[in-house]
Protein backbone atom coordinates (compact mmCIF):
# COMPACT_ATOMS: atom_id res chain seq x y z
CA UNK A 1 0.00 0.00 0.00
CA UNK A 2 1.31 3.72 -0.82
CA UNK A 3 1.55 6.50 1.43
CA UNK A 4 -2.06 7.96 -0.01
CA UNK A 5 -3.82 5.00 0.37
CA UNK A 6 -2.37 4.47 4.03
CA UNK A 7 -2.95 8.26 5.04
CA UNK A 8 -6.78 7.77 4.39
CA UNK A 9 -7.37 4.50 6.07
CA UNK A 10 -9.88 4.28 8.47
CA UNK A 11 -10.64 1.65 11.01
CA UNK A 12 -14.03 0.57 11.65
CA UNK A 13 -15.15 1.41 15.64
CA UNK A 14 -18.84 0.66 15.73
CA UNK A 15 -21.87 2.49 15.90
CA UNK A 16 -20.55 4.79 12.52
CA UNK A 17 -17.31 5.61 13.87
CA UNK A 18 -14.20 5.25 12.55
CA UNK A 19 -10.48 5.26 13.26
CA UNK A 20 -8.27 7.61 11.31
CA UNK A 21 -4.87 9.16 11.86
CA UNK A 22 -4.15 12.56 10.11
CA UNK A 23 -0.86 11.69 8.71
CA UNK A 24 2.35 14.17 8.78
CA UNK A 25 3.60 12.87 5.20
CA UNK A 26 0.64 14.96 3.89
CA UNK A 27 1.04 17.81 6.38
CA UNK A 28 1.79 21.41 5.13
CA UNK A 29 3.88 23.46 8.40
CA UNK A 30 2.23 21.11 10.52
CA UNK A 31 -1.53 20.94 9.41
CA UNK A 32 -2.49 18.16 7.47
CA UNK A 33 -3.33 18.81 3.86
CA UNK A 34 -7.32 19.00 3.80
CA UNK A 35 -8.06 17.27 0.37
CA UNK A 36 -6.26 14.05 2.57
CA UNK A 37 -8.54 14.70 5.23
CA UNK A 38 -11.84 14.43 3.27
CA UNK A 39 -10.26 11.40 1.45
CA UNK A 40 -10.39 9.55 4.97
CA UNK A 41 -13.98 11.32 5.75
CA UNK A 42 -15.05 9.88 2.07
CA UNK A 43 -13.40 6.47 2.94
CA UNK A 44 -15.45 6.02 6.30
CA UNK A 45 -18.86 7.42 4.62
CA UNK A 46 -18.30 4.87 1.68
CA UNK A 47 -17.52 1.68 4.13
CA UNK A 48 -21.38 2.18 4.71
CA UNK A 49 -23.37 4.09 2.03
CA UNK A 50 -26.10 2.11 -0.68
CA UNK A 51 -24.49 4.11 -3.28
CA UNK A 52 -20.14 3.98 -4.53
CA UNK A 53 -19.85 7.39 -5.57
CA UNK A 54 -19.52 10.69 -3.36
CA UNK A 55 -21.51 12.89 -5.94
CA UNK A 56 -21.60 16.10 -3.22
CA UNK A 57 -18.99 17.04 -0.44
CA UNK A 58 -19.35 19.62 1.49
CA UNK A 59 -17.15 20.46 3.78
CA UNK A 60 -16.87 23.25 6.59
CA UNK A 61 -13.26 23.41 8.62
CA UNK A 62 -13.35 24.40 11.70
CA UNK A 63 -9.81 23.60 13.45
CA UNK A 64 -6.73 22.01 11.98
CA UNK A 65 -6.13 18.23 13.27
CA UNK A 66 -2.66 17.49 14.53
CA UNK A 67 -1.09 14.71 13.25
CA UNK A 68 -2.67 12.54 15.90
CA UNK A 69 -5.38 9.84 16.19
CA UNK A 70 -8.42 11.45 15.24
CA UNK A 71 -12.37 10.23 14.46
CA UNK A 72 -15.07 10.43 11.84
CA UNK A 73 -18.46 10.24 13.02
CA UNK A 74 -20.92 9.03 10.31
CA UNK A 75 -24.67 9.52 11.02
CA UNK A 76 -26.93 8.72 8.08
CA UNK A 77 -29.79 11.05 7.22
CA UNK A 78 -31.33 9.50 4.17
CA UNK A 79 -30.94 6.16 2.24
CA UNK A 80 -32.95 6.56 -0.70
CA UNK A 81 -32.91 4.67 -4.28
CA UNK A 82 -30.97 7.36 -6.16
CA UNK A 83 -29.32 9.26 -3.32
CA UNK A 84 -28.31 8.75 0.65
CA UNK A 85 -27.08 11.28 2.71
CA UNK A 86 -24.20 11.26 5.53
CA UNK A 87 -23.24 14.00 7.81
CA UNK A 88 -19.64 12.79 8.56
CA UNK A 89 -17.56 14.76 11.25
CA UNK A 90 -13.86 14.67 12.04
CA UNK A 91 -13.47 14.78 15.33
CA UNK A 92 -10.02 15.38 17.72
CA UNK A 93 -9.92 15.64 21.30
CA UNK A 94 -13.77 15.91 20.95
CA UNK A 95 -14.03 18.50 19.44
CA UNK A 96 -15.42 18.62 15.75
CA UNK A 97 -12.71 19.89 13.39
CA UNK A 98 -13.87 19.06 9.91
CA UNK A 99 -17.84 19.30 9.57
CA UNK A 100 -19.03 17.72 6.54
CA UNK A 101 -22.48 16.52 4.81
CA UNK A 102 -21.77 13.75 1.79
CA UNK A 103 -24.53 12.55 -0.73
CA UNK A 104 -24.09 9.47 -2.38
CA UNK A 105 -25.60 8.06 -5.46
CA UNK A 106 -24.70 6.61 -8.94
CA UNK A 107 -23.03 7.96 -11.71
CA UNK A 108 -25.01 6.82 -15.23
CA UNK A 109 -22.77 5.57 -18.05
CA UNK A 110 -21.67 8.59 -20.01
CA UNK A 111 -22.22 7.26 -23.32
CA UNK A 112 -25.81 6.07 -22.55
CA UNK A 113 -27.28 6.90 -25.67
CA UNK A 114 -30.65 8.92 -25.18
CA UNK A 115 -29.32 10.55 -21.85
CA UNK A 116 -28.34 14.04 -22.20
CA UNK A 117 -25.66 14.98 -22.44
CA UNK A 118 -23.70 18.26 -22.45
CA UNK A 119 -20.07 19.18 -21.64
CA UNK A 120 -18.44 23.15 -21.46
CA UNK A 121 -14.65 23.83 -23.22
CA UNK A 122 -12.34 22.22 -21.62
CA UNK A 123 -9.08 23.98 -20.22
CA UNK A 124 -6.07 24.92 -22.33
CA UNK A 125 -3.14 23.55 -20.88
CA UNK A 126 0.40 22.82 -22.93
CA UNK A 127 1.85 19.53 -22.84
CA UNK A 128 2.88 18.18 -19.17
CA UNK A 129 6.52 18.12 -20.83
CA UNK A 130 6.37 22.17 -21.07
CA UNK A 131 4.67 23.17 -17.78
CA UNK A 132 7.08 23.57 -14.44
CA UNK A 133 7.87 21.42 -11.64
CA UNK A 134 6.08 23.15 -8.43
CA UNK A 135 9.19 21.99 -6.43
CA UNK A 136 11.81 23.78 -9.49
CA UNK A 137 8.90 26.66 -10.18
CA UNK A 138 9.11 27.78 -6.40
CA UNK A 139 12.95 27.64 -5.85
CA UNK A 140 15.34 25.98 -3.77
CA UNK A 141 13.52 25.41 -0.67
CA UNK A 142 13.66 22.39 1.75
CA UNK A 143 10.27 20.59 0.31
CA UNK A 144 8.53 18.40 2.99
CA UNK A 145 5.53 16.94 3.74
CA UNK A 146 2.53 17.00 1.16
CA UNK A 147 4.75 18.72 -1.27
CA UNK A 148 6.64 15.60 -1.38
CA UNK A 149 4.31 13.81 -2.45
CA UNK A 150 2.59 15.17 -5.00
CA UNK A 151 3.75 15.79 -8.54
CA UNK A 152 2.38 18.70 -9.71
CA UNK A 153 3.29 20.78 -13.52
CA UNK A 154 2.00 24.35 -13.52
CA UNK A 155 1.23 26.10 -16.91
CA UNK A 156 3.76 28.42 -17.28
CA UNK A 157 1.11 31.03 -18.15
CA UNK A 158 -0.09 30.77 -14.41
CA UNK A 159 3.51 31.14 -12.85
CA UNK A 160 4.67 34.76 -12.82
CA UNK A 161 3.74 34.87 -9.02
CA UNK A 162 7.01 32.35 -8.56
CA UNK A 163 8.90 35.25 -9.93
CA UNK A 164 7.66 38.66 -8.39
CA UNK A 165 5.47 38.54 -11.54
CA UNK A 166 1.84 37.81 -10.91
CA UNK A 167 0.05 37.72 -14.38
CA UNK A 168 -2.98 39.89 -12.91
CA UNK A 169 -5.72 37.76 -13.35
CA UNK A 170 -6.54 34.94 -10.52
CA UNK A 171 -5.91 31.70 -11.97
CA UNK A 172 -4.06 28.42 -11.59
CA UNK A 173 -3.67 25.47 -14.44
CA UNK A 174 -1.77 22.09 -14.22
CA UNK A 175 -1.32 18.46 -14.07
CA UNK A 176 -1.78 16.63 -10.75
CA UNK A 177 -0.91 13.33 -9.87
CA UNK A 178 0.63 11.38 -6.76
CA UNK A 179 4.67 11.14 -7.41
CA UNK A 180 3.85 7.28 -6.02
CA UNK A 181 2.08 4.45 -8.85
CA UNK A 182 -1.49 5.47 -7.75
CA UNK A 183 -4.55 6.02 -10.19
CA UNK A 184 -6.81 8.38 -9.82
CA UNK A 185 -10.55 7.81 -7.92
CA UNK A 186 -13.17 9.32 -5.48
CA UNK A 187 -9.89 9.64 -2.96
CA UNK A 188 -7.78 11.14 -5.43
CA UNK A 189 -10.16 13.84 -6.76
CA UNK A 190 -10.91 14.62 -3.19
CA UNK A 191 -6.93 15.98 -2.54
CA UNK A 192 -6.74 17.00 -6.79
CA UNK A 193 -9.82 19.96 -6.68
CA UNK A 194 -8.01 22.31 -3.94
CA UNK A 195 -4.04 20.68 -5.18
CA UNK A 196 -3.19 24.13 -6.61
CA UNK A 197 -1.24 26.71 -5.30
CA UNK A 198 -3.98 29.76 -4.17
CA UNK A 199 -5.20 31.63 -6.96
CA UNK A 200 -5.09 34.75 -5.34
CA UNK A 201 -1.08 34.54 -6.03
CA UNK A 202 -1.98 35.58 -9.67
CA UNK A 203 -2.87 38.94 -8.07
CA UNK A 204 -0.36 39.22 -5.16
CA UNK A 205 1.41 36.63 -3.28
CA UNK A 206 -0.25 36.55 -0.17
CA UNK A 207 0.05 34.62 2.88
CA UNK A 208 -1.41 31.63 3.86
CA UNK A 209 -4.89 31.65 2.81
CA UNK A 210 -7.67 29.16 4.29
CA UNK A 211 -9.94 27.28 3.30
CA UNK A 212 -13.55 28.28 5.35
CA UNK A 213 -15.76 25.89 3.13
CA UNK A 214 -14.97 23.48 0.58
CA UNK A 215 -17.82 21.44 -1.71
CA UNK A 216 -16.90 19.37 -4.46
CA UNK A 217 -18.79 17.35 -6.90
CA UNK A 218 -17.79 13.93 -8.48
CA UNK A 219 -19.19 14.15 -12.07
CA UNK A 220 -17.05 11.00 -13.66
CA UNK A 221 -15.05 7.64 -13.14
CA UNK A 222 -11.92 9.29 -14.19
CA UNK A 223 -9.58 7.14 -16.21
CA UNK A 224 -5.50 6.30 -15.57
CA UNK A 225 -3.45 8.88 -15.93
CA UNK A 226 -2.73 12.82 -14.82
CA UNK A 227 -5.15 14.78 -13.92
CA UNK A 228 -5.80 18.37 -15.31
CA UNK A 229 -6.75 20.79 -13.10
CA UNK A 230 -7.72 24.53 -13.98
CA UNK A 231 -8.70 26.81 -11.10
CA UNK A 232 -10.38 30.29 -11.54
CA UNK A 233 -11.23 32.86 -8.96
CA UNK A 234 -14.34 35.58 -9.89
CA UNK A 235 -14.57 37.92 -6.91
CA UNK A 236 -11.97 38.94 -4.25
CA UNK A 237 -13.38 41.84 -1.46
CA UNK A 238 -13.82 41.97 1.73
CA UNK A 239 -11.54 39.52 3.15
CA UNK A 240 -12.57 36.43 1.65
CA UNK A 241 -11.83 34.85 -2.17
CA UNK A 242 -13.57 32.34 -3.88
CA UNK A 243 -11.65 29.60 -5.54
CA UNK A 244 -13.55 27.21 -8.64
CA UNK A 245 -11.84 24.19 -9.83
CA UNK A 246 -12.68 21.90 -12.76
CA UNK A 247 -10.50 18.57 -12.57
CA UNK A 248 -10.87 16.82 -16.78
CA UNK A 249 -8.81 13.70 -16.55
CA UNK A 250 -6.45 12.43 -19.47
CA UNK A 251 -9.22 11.13 -21.86
CA UNK A 252 -10.46 14.62 -21.58
CA UNK A 253 -13.59 13.90 -19.41
CA UNK A 254 -15.03 16.37 -16.72
CA UNK A 255 -14.40 14.28 -13.88
CA UNK A 256 -14.95 16.62 -10.86
CA UNK A 257 -15.98 20.36 -9.76
CA UNK A 258 -15.21 21.90 -6.69
CA UNK A 259 -15.66 26.22 -5.43
CA UNK A 260 -14.44 27.01 -1.93
CA UNK A 261 -14.44 30.03 0.10
CA UNK A 262 -11.33 30.99 1.66
CA UNK A 263 -10.00 33.84 3.95
CA UNK A 264 -7.83 36.57 2.02
CA UNK A 265 -3.88 36.03 3.64
CA UNK A 266 -2.23 38.71 5.34
CA UNK A 267 0.02 40.53 1.99
CA UNK A 268 4.14 39.85 2.20
CA UNK A 269 3.66 36.78 4.61
CA UNK A 270 3.95 34.10 1.56
CA UNK B 1 -44.84 42.33 6.91
CA UNK B 2 -45.13 41.13 3.59
CA UNK B 3 -45.56 37.49 2.19
CA UNK B 4 -41.77 36.78 1.91
CA UNK B 5 -41.02 38.03 5.64
CA UNK B 6 -43.84 36.09 7.01
CA UNK B 7 -43.13 32.86 5.07
CA UNK B 8 -39.49 32.49 6.47
CA UNK B 9 -40.64 33.72 10.30
CA UNK B 10 -39.16 31.58 13.00
CA UNK B 11 -40.12 31.53 16.53
CA UNK B 12 -37.36 30.51 19.46
CA UNK B 13 -38.47 27.55 20.81
CA UNK B 14 -35.49 27.05 22.95
CA UNK B 15 -32.37 25.14 23.36
CA UNK B 16 -31.71 26.12 19.49
CA UNK B 17 -35.07 24.96 18.39
CA UNK B 18 -37.06 27.13 16.04
CA UNK B 19 -40.50 26.68 15.02
CA UNK B 20 -41.55 27.16 11.60
CA UNK B 21 -44.44 27.60 8.36
CA UNK B 22 -43.19 26.43 5.54
CA UNK B 23 -45.41 28.34 3.27
CA UNK B 24 -47.94 27.13 0.82
CA UNK B 25 -47.26 31.08 -0.97
CA UNK B 26 -44.17 29.69 -2.06
CA UNK B 27 -44.62 26.65 -3.16
CA UNK B 28 -44.03 24.61 -6.54
CA UNK B 29 -47.05 21.83 -6.76
CA UNK B 30 -46.83 20.80 -3.46
CA UNK B 31 -43.29 21.62 -2.57
CA UNK B 32 -42.24 24.85 -1.14
CA UNK B 33 -39.04 26.28 -3.04
CA UNK B 34 -35.95 25.34 -1.45
CA UNK B 35 -34.44 29.11 -1.51
CA UNK B 36 -36.91 30.43 0.92
CA UNK B 37 -36.52 27.06 2.85
CA UNK B 38 -33.18 28.01 3.42
CA UNK B 39 -34.02 32.00 4.49
CA UNK B 40 -35.91 30.33 7.31
CA UNK B 41 -32.90 28.49 8.34
CA UNK B 42 -30.45 31.48 7.72
CA UNK B 43 -33.14 32.93 9.99
CA UNK B 44 -32.80 30.39 12.45
CA UNK B 45 -28.90 30.37 12.97
CA UNK B 46 -28.23 34.09 12.56
CA UNK B 47 -30.58 34.68 15.31
CA UNK B 48 -27.81 33.63 17.38
CA UNK B 49 -24.70 33.98 15.82
CA UNK B 50 -21.63 35.98 16.33
CA UNK B 51 -21.18 37.04 13.27
CA UNK B 52 -24.13 38.83 10.62
CA UNK B 53 -23.40 37.05 7.60
CA UNK B 54 -23.57 33.74 6.16
CA UNK B 55 -20.78 33.84 3.85
CA UNK B 56 -20.97 29.81 3.02
CA UNK B 57 -24.27 27.77 3.11
CA UNK B 58 -24.41 24.25 2.37
CA UNK B 59 -27.54 22.57 1.76
CA UNK B 60 -28.40 18.61 0.93
CA UNK B 61 -32.05 18.38 0.37
CA UNK B 62 -33.12 15.08 1.39
CA UNK B 63 -37.21 15.58 1.20
CA UNK B 64 -39.95 17.75 0.81
CA UNK B 65 -41.03 19.69 3.38
CA UNK B 66 -45.47 19.95 3.54
CA UNK B 67 -46.89 23.22 4.40
CA UNK B 68 -46.74 22.01 7.50
CA UNK B 69 -45.43 23.44 10.97
CA UNK B 70 -41.36 21.65 11.07
CA UNK B 71 -38.47 22.85 13.10
CA UNK B 72 -35.30 24.30 12.33
CA UNK B 73 -32.49 22.98 14.61
CA UNK B 74 -29.55 24.69 15.17
CA UNK B 75 -26.36 23.46 16.64
CA UNK B 76 -22.80 25.67 16.89
CA UNK B 77 -19.83 23.82 16.04
CA UNK B 78 -17.26 26.59 16.43
CA UNK B 79 -17.83 30.34 17.45
CA UNK B 80 -14.76 32.04 16.79
CA UNK B 81 -13.70 35.78 16.26
CA UNK B 82 -13.73 35.45 11.86
CA UNK B 83 -16.00 32.87 11.52
CA UNK B 84 -18.52 30.76 13.08
CA UNK B 85 -20.17 27.42 11.91
CA UNK B 86 -23.70 25.72 12.56
CA UNK B 87 -25.43 22.50 11.75
CA UNK B 88 -28.70 23.51 11.50
CA UNK B 89 -31.69 20.37 10.15
CA UNK B 90 -34.86 21.38 9.00
CA UNK B 91 -37.05 18.97 10.67
CA UNK B 92 -40.80 17.87 9.90
CA UNK B 93 -42.50 15.17 11.82
CA UNK B 94 -39.14 14.19 13.33
CA UNK B 95 -37.57 13.45 10.01
CA UNK B 96 -34.76 15.92 8.40
CA UNK B 97 -35.33 17.30 5.60
CA UNK B 98 -32.76 19.63 4.54
CA UNK B 99 -29.34 19.57 6.54
CA UNK B 100 -27.62 22.53 6.22
CA UNK B 101 -24.14 23.87 7.49
CA UNK B 102 -23.89 27.38 7.86
CA UNK B 103 -20.88 29.29 7.93
CA UNK B 104 -20.92 32.84 9.28
CA UNK B 105 -18.82 35.90 8.73
CA UNK B 106 -18.38 39.34 8.80
CA UNK B 107 -17.86 41.27 5.02
CA UNK B 108 -14.94 43.85 5.11
CA UNK B 109 -15.55 47.15 3.33
CA UNK B 110 -15.21 46.26 -0.26
CA UNK B 111 -14.23 49.75 -0.40
CA UNK B 112 -11.13 49.97 1.78
CA UNK B 113 -7.92 50.81 0.11
CA UNK B 114 -4.86 48.34 0.14
CA UNK B 115 -7.66 45.34 0.95
CA UNK B 116 -6.78 42.90 -1.86
CA UNK B 117 -10.06 43.51 -4.49
CA UNK B 118 -10.80 41.62 -7.99
CA UNK B 119 -13.58 40.83 -9.66
CA UNK B 120 -14.39 38.81 -12.84
CA UNK B 121 -16.44 40.48 -15.82
CA UNK B 122 -20.45 41.15 -14.65
CA UNK B 123 -22.85 38.85 -17.32
CA UNK B 124 -24.15 41.32 -20.36
CA UNK B 125 -27.67 41.57 -19.59
CA UNK B 126 -30.12 43.83 -21.85
CA UNK B 127 -32.05 46.52 -19.78
CA UNK B 128 -35.06 45.04 -18.25
CA UNK B 129 -37.61 46.59 -20.18
CA UNK B 130 -36.02 44.19 -23.37
CA UNK B 131 -36.70 41.29 -21.15
CA UNK B 132 -39.32 39.07 -21.09
CA UNK B 133 -41.84 38.53 -18.06
CA UNK B 134 -41.34 34.54 -17.12
CA UNK B 135 -45.17 34.77 -16.95
CA UNK B 136 -45.86 35.66 -19.79
CA UNK B 137 -42.30 33.76 -21.07
CA UNK B 138 -44.08 30.55 -20.30
CA UNK B 139 -47.55 31.05 -22.41
CA UNK B 140 -51.14 31.21 -20.68
CA UNK B 141 -50.54 28.78 -17.69
CA UNK B 142 -52.23 28.58 -14.67
CA UNK B 143 -49.70 30.59 -12.26
CA UNK B 144 -50.40 29.83 -8.47
CA UNK B 145 -47.36 29.95 -5.62
CA UNK B 146 -43.95 30.49 -6.08
CA UNK B 147 -44.41 31.86 -9.39
CA UNK B 148 -46.95 34.89 -8.50
CA UNK B 149 -44.43 36.19 -5.67
CA UNK B 150 -41.25 36.52 -8.19
CA UNK B 151 -40.97 38.86 -10.96
CA UNK B 152 -38.54 37.35 -12.42
CA UNK B 153 -38.01 38.94 -15.99
CA UNK B 154 -35.48 36.18 -19.06
CA UNK B 155 -33.03 37.69 -21.21
CA UNK B 156 -34.28 37.03 -24.78
CA UNK B 157 -31.46 34.98 -25.80
CA UNK B 158 -32.43 32.45 -23.00
CA UNK B 159 -35.62 31.56 -23.74
CA UNK B 160 -35.83 29.99 -26.60
CA UNK B 161 -36.93 26.85 -24.89
CA UNK B 162 -40.51 28.25 -24.30
CA UNK B 163 -41.34 28.27 -27.61
CA UNK B 164 -39.65 24.60 -28.20
CA UNK B 165 -36.24 26.11 -29.70
CA UNK B 166 -33.24 25.69 -27.03
CA UNK B 167 -30.40 27.66 -27.92
CA UNK B 168 -28.36 24.83 -27.29
CA UNK B 169 -26.26 25.96 -24.39
CA UNK B 170 -27.36 25.71 -20.56
CA UNK B 171 -27.11 28.87 -19.52
CA UNK B 172 -29.79 31.84 -18.12
CA UNK B 173 -29.60 35.08 -17.42
CA UNK B 174 -32.59 37.74 -15.93
CA UNK B 175 -33.82 39.66 -13.03
CA UNK B 176 -34.83 39.15 -9.96
CA UNK B 177 -37.03 40.27 -7.39
CA UNK B 178 -39.70 39.84 -5.52
CA UNK B 179 -43.24 41.44 -6.85
CA UNK B 180 -44.32 42.79 -3.31
CA UNK B 181 -41.58 45.94 -2.62
CA UNK B 182 -38.82 43.94 -0.91
CA UNK B 183 -35.29 44.89 -0.91
CA UNK B 184 -32.33 42.17 -1.29
CA UNK B 185 -30.20 41.39 1.96
CA UNK B 186 -29.20 37.66 2.88
CA UNK B 187 -32.67 36.03 2.56
CA UNK B 188 -33.74 36.80 -0.50
CA UNK B 189 -30.27 36.43 -2.05
CA UNK B 190 -30.55 32.61 -0.69
CA UNK B 191 -33.95 32.60 -3.10
CA UNK B 192 -32.17 34.53 -5.84
CA UNK B 193 -29.67 31.99 -6.08
CA UNK B 194 -32.03 29.33 -7.71
CA UNK B 195 -34.60 32.20 -8.93
CA UNK B 196 -34.33 30.90 -12.46
CA UNK B 197 -35.67 28.40 -14.91
CA UNK B 198 -32.97 24.93 -14.42
CA UNK B 199 -30.13 25.86 -17.03
CA UNK B 200 -30.52 22.13 -19.17
CA UNK B 201 -33.73 23.92 -20.41
CA UNK B 202 -31.21 25.78 -23.04
CA UNK B 203 -30.57 21.99 -24.46
CA UNK B 204 -33.66 20.17 -23.64
CA UNK B 205 -36.80 20.90 -22.05
CA UNK B 206 -37.04 18.26 -19.27
CA UNK B 207 -38.91 17.29 -16.49
CA UNK B 208 -38.62 18.44 -12.78
CA UNK B 209 -35.03 18.37 -11.91
CA UNK B 210 -34.52 18.44 -8.41
CA UNK B 211 -31.63 19.89 -6.47
CA UNK B 212 -29.82 17.73 -4.27
CA UNK B 213 -26.98 19.69 -2.90
CA UNK B 214 -26.55 23.50 -2.99
CA UNK B 215 -23.72 25.53 -1.65
CA UNK B 216 -24.08 29.61 -1.92
CA UNK B 217 -21.84 32.23 -0.65
CA UNK B 218 -23.08 35.43 0.29
CA UNK B 219 -20.05 37.74 -1.02
CA UNK B 220 -21.42 41.39 -0.37
CA UNK B 221 -24.38 43.60 1.14
CA UNK B 222 -26.63 44.06 -1.61
CA UNK B 223 -27.54 47.25 -2.45
CA UNK B 224 -31.44 48.21 -3.54
CA UNK B 225 -32.72 47.21 -6.58
CA UNK B 226 -33.39 44.15 -8.86
CA UNK B 227 -30.98 41.74 -9.07
CA UNK B 228 -28.99 40.76 -12.23
CA UNK B 229 -28.95 36.48 -12.26
CA UNK B 230 -26.50 34.38 -14.24
CA UNK B 231 -26.44 30.71 -14.30
CA UNK B 232 -24.34 28.48 -16.25
CA UNK B 233 -23.66 24.37 -16.68
CA UNK B 234 -20.20 23.29 -17.02
CA UNK B 235 -21.31 19.32 -17.51
CA UNK B 236 -24.54 17.22 -18.03
CA UNK B 237 -23.94 13.63 -18.07
CA UNK B 238 -24.68 9.93 -15.98
CA UNK B 239 -28.28 11.83 -14.46
CA UNK B 240 -27.16 14.50 -13.13
CA UNK B 241 -26.01 18.32 -14.08
CA UNK B 242 -24.51 21.24 -12.20
CA UNK B 243 -25.49 24.92 -12.14
CA UNK B 244 -23.59 27.78 -10.85
CA UNK B 245 -24.96 31.34 -10.74
CA UNK B 246 -24.19 34.61 -9.56
CA UNK B 247 -25.81 37.45 -8.57
CA UNK B 248 -24.78 40.63 -8.99
CA UNK B 249 -26.49 43.88 -7.46
CA UNK B 250 -28.28 47.24 -9.31
CA UNK B 251 -24.89 48.96 -8.57
CA UNK B 252 -22.99 46.24 -10.55
CA UNK B 253 -21.19 44.59 -7.70
CA UNK B 254 -21.50 40.41 -7.21
CA UNK B 255 -23.07 39.51 -4.20
CA UNK B 256 -23.45 36.32 -4.19
CA UNK B 257 -22.53 32.81 -5.87
CA UNK B 258 -23.69 29.57 -5.79
CA UNK B 259 -23.44 25.71 -7.29
CA UNK B 260 -25.84 23.01 -7.23
CA UNK B 261 -25.98 19.45 -8.38
CA UNK B 262 -29.62 18.52 -9.64
CA UNK B 263 -31.17 15.28 -11.08
CA UNK B 264 -31.75 15.75 -14.69
CA UNK B 265 -35.70 15.52 -14.86
CA UNK B 266 -37.24 13.17 -17.20
CA UNK B 267 -37.48 14.46 -20.94
CA UNK B 268 -40.98 15.43 -22.39
CA UNK B 269 -42.41 15.91 -18.98
CA UNK B 270 -41.87 19.42 -18.30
Amino acid sequence: MGAFDEAIAVRPAGDGRYEIQPDERFAIAGAVNGGVLLASVLRAVLDSSPHPYPIATSAHFLRAPRPEPAQVEVEWLKQGKVAATARATLVQGGRPMVETTVTTGALGDPGDVGALSWTGEPPRLPPIGECQDIQDAQGPRAFSGYVKQVDVRLDPATIGWTRGEPSGTPEMRGYFQLREPREPDAYLLALAVDSLPPVVFGIEVVGWSPTVELTWHMRAVPAPGALRVAARCRHVSGGWFDEEAEVWDSTGCLVAQSRQIALVGRPGRP
